[in-house]
């Protein structure tokens, strides 16, 4: 750290600083405030500046420093970071990254601000990210880095350990890739191990002490690369195209992440969050996709409301029906979601496939039956005391049994037959679900009302 | 695979010959149809079986897969799985695994079945396994493995090099772990990298090649292990006691592996399934956990009809309100669950922390007036023209734009909030902030129709 900068005693005083030195253009205080943090802190402090304040960061900041914070950021807030430079400074910044993720970030630019930089990078490296962001997110293609640690078939052990001495990165820049072996064509043909290039003679060739590589190919989806490292212990495995030539290395690190970042964008999904908001996007976009979804939300809320419509005679005679239908409606709603959060998770950890709907539905159905009997007398002796009718406490807690049971056995195949027929399970399950326990309950309350009717009045 | 056993070929088959394997205890056979699979797979089969018939291929196949499932498996499966075995059968199984999974399945078993394996095991790795259970789980204690690739400050390269070429495990057993060195004590005190190794002498002793290691502590907290393997390319840190004696090593990927188990179950807690949930589990424990979560709810949900219930003589009037109530509360529902879900994002992505309440609300009150205005305008046409009444329009209209701005710039503060003191907001969130929506939801359609009732009929 710089001697001259004192360190901030607080959280609010660091941020007072960082602003500060933002409005002065003051490199050196700058860099001195935010590197002896986190990435995730400086990321953070970063994140509360002004979209201008945050250009002028990543412009005077050192390069690699720069390059942290732009790595450290979900990838939808590095593009936004990014695309407001310049793009020689973006080039440079980018130029820090490793392949997978430049592509990531270059991937998701709007086609002019991506050849501007582009342009301005190493025309090899620039190459590299050409190729990679033509393969789909989650594949090896997409997750896979090009820098591999690869020597020809004509090497020897001597070759790789000179490689090894003298190359100024360390074995970590290859997140612990084996040396894989290629021939004249690409093609790869070979691995060594470890512990055979340490006891096999200098002089010796590779090819003589590597052993048949695993292999995975560019358009493996992320599914089966979680089942190869379950099975397996590396820590990469080398991609290769269709006819066998070596594209890159995807490694157990990039595909962890990857799981990792497709069930939070689920999660998110599922409460009507599409496109992984962040706060620091602008205020139009944010509410311009959370809208989408809620009008649709709006459409079939309307459908269901249509329901009670339908019923209004039967409401003007027992007004206290409709201090009930939410209740009923919300209740079988949890209980189906219950359900669908299930499958979801059983989806994501392969013990369930779209073709096992049905034992699904039978493993969910007793669950309903128990669950959908036990609120049933619950909510049932509710009404009745609260409105001292045991009429109505019949017709609401008759209404909650069934409709828990519909929305427990609904809710945990939902998902399956979107999934089934191609569509996100995600972002439809919850809404689907939603929308038909809803028309359900306030049917079953409603109609079971209009046949009570002579014990409710 | 065995010669004398075909392929099947298709999924049904597959699972039908395992069941017959099963119920012959044929274990060749067994080995023959789940060998061929990747893990994921084989789990997948064996959870379609009976509890005693999951036994079975547990005692019968070889404990090299045995142990497979068992890891495959998640954690609460995982303890199913095994204490349903005999104990001898159990060590076996167990011996096979990692240190860190040992310790996360023999710390879910009851105490007397956790005794009763432990003793059947090899004394040293038990006595590993009661250490590390002391550990929470999400600290580098509880994910940190004890199998360490160390050396003592007197040894030599030579001595490391000897190691490697010995050793029946190759170097993807450390997970890329490179040479630790201790002192006499067994503190850590260096760390050899890959290329000094390679090119040291094999006479050299290994203090004078080694650096001054990275290290975290046995309590360090998730959180913090992920901005250490962000900000530092190692592919696992050495875990010291207070004391810098050498406890164990934490990987890259064990920390990529919980920070997906925590979101995940977040995920899960969201929809109110406790526990991780799995269908595999007994009927009668799946169903107590979900009613546990929905009784609760039934609560909340009374309060909210509380409100309803105080203005039954306006609803009797205005039947048509009945219709919209549901909808007001369900759709400012869902504006507020889409912040929650933004904020517990970013709250697991470090880019928010409870003290940012205030810059929070101010993001999202924003996003509410909008959003509000927008829905209000909406739903207030849908009322209109439905029912003919343009005051109608205006109450349901403003009700949901009002009960918008609130559920939105609530949702994106409960969950620092309940963090703040200290609870869990992935649980509690979704429900408490149904119950204020719903309420206020209720309030503001009914209050309002109060007001204007003499345009209302």
């Amino acid at each position: 750290m710089d001697g001259n900068v004192d360190i901030p005693s607080t959280d609010e005083e660091l941020s007072l600083r960082i602003k500060e030195a933002v409005g002065q253009s003051n490199a050196s205080e700058l860099e001195a405030l935010l590197d002896p943090l986190t990435s995730s802190e400086a990321l953070r402090e970063v994140l509360q500046l002004t979209p201008a304040e945050r250009d002028t960061v990543l412009e005077i900041v050192p390069v690699g420093l720069a390059a942290d914070l732009v790595e450290e950021a979900p990838n939808e807030m590095a593009v936004e970071l990014v695309e407001r430079l310049k793009p020689e400074r973006a080039a440079e910044i980018i130029e820090q990254l490793d392949s997978d993720i430049q592509a990531d970030v270059i991937g998701e630019l709007d086609t002019p601000d991506a050849e501007a930089i582009l342009s301005e990078m190493d025309a090899e490296e620039a190459a590299d990210v050409r190729l990679l962001s033509t393969f789909e997110d989650d594949t090896a293609g997409g997750l896979m880095m090009t820098e591999v640690f690869k020597f020809r078939d004509t090497q020897t052990v001597g070759n790789v350990l000179r490689e090894l001495a003298s190359d100024d990165e360390d074995f970590e820049r290859y997140r612990g890739q084996h040396p894989y072996i290629v021939d004249s064509e690409g093609r790869a043909v070979g691995v060594v191990s470890l512990r055979s290039l340490l006891t096999a003679k200098r002089s010796e060739k590779l090819t003589s002490i590597m052993v048949q590589p695993l292999t995975v190919t560019v358009d493996t989806p992320l599914e089966q690369l979680e089942d190869v490292f379950n099975d397996h212990p590396f820590l990469g495995v080398p991609v290769v195209y269709a006819d066998g030539v070596l594209a890159g290395v995807v490694s157990r690190t990039a595909v962890a992440e990857a799981i990792l970042e497709r069930s939070e964008s689920e999660s998110l999904k599922r409460q009507g969050v599409v496109g992984d908001e962040l706060r620091s996007m602008p205020l139009s976009l944010r509410s311009r996709r959370r809208l989408a979804w809620l009008a649709a939300n709006i459409v079939l809320n309307i459908i269901a409301a249509s329901v009670i419509s339908a019923y209004e005679e039967t409401l003007a005679a027992v007004i206290a029906l409709a201090i009930f239908l939410p209740m009923v409606s919300d209740m079988s709603g949890c209980s189906g979601n219950q359900a669908v959060g299930v499958t979801m998770r059983e989806l994501s950890l392969g013990l369930v496939r779209p073709q096992d709907a049905v034992r699904v539905w039978i493993k969910e159905i007793s669950v309903g039956v128990i669950n959908g009997i036990a609120l049933g007398i619950l909510i049932g002796l509710v009404a009745w005391f609260w409105k001292g009718n045991p009429a109505l406490g019949l017709v609401i807690g008759t209404a909650l049994a069934l409709n828990t049971m519909l929305a427990v056995s609904i809710g945990g195949v939902v998902p399956l037959l979107l999934k089934r027929i191609g569509q996100d399970p995600a972002a439809a399950s919850g809404p689907l679900l939603t929308t038909i326990t809803d028309m359900a309950g306030f049917f079953f309350v409603l109609s079971l009302a209009t046949l009570m009717m002579p014990w409710l009045v």
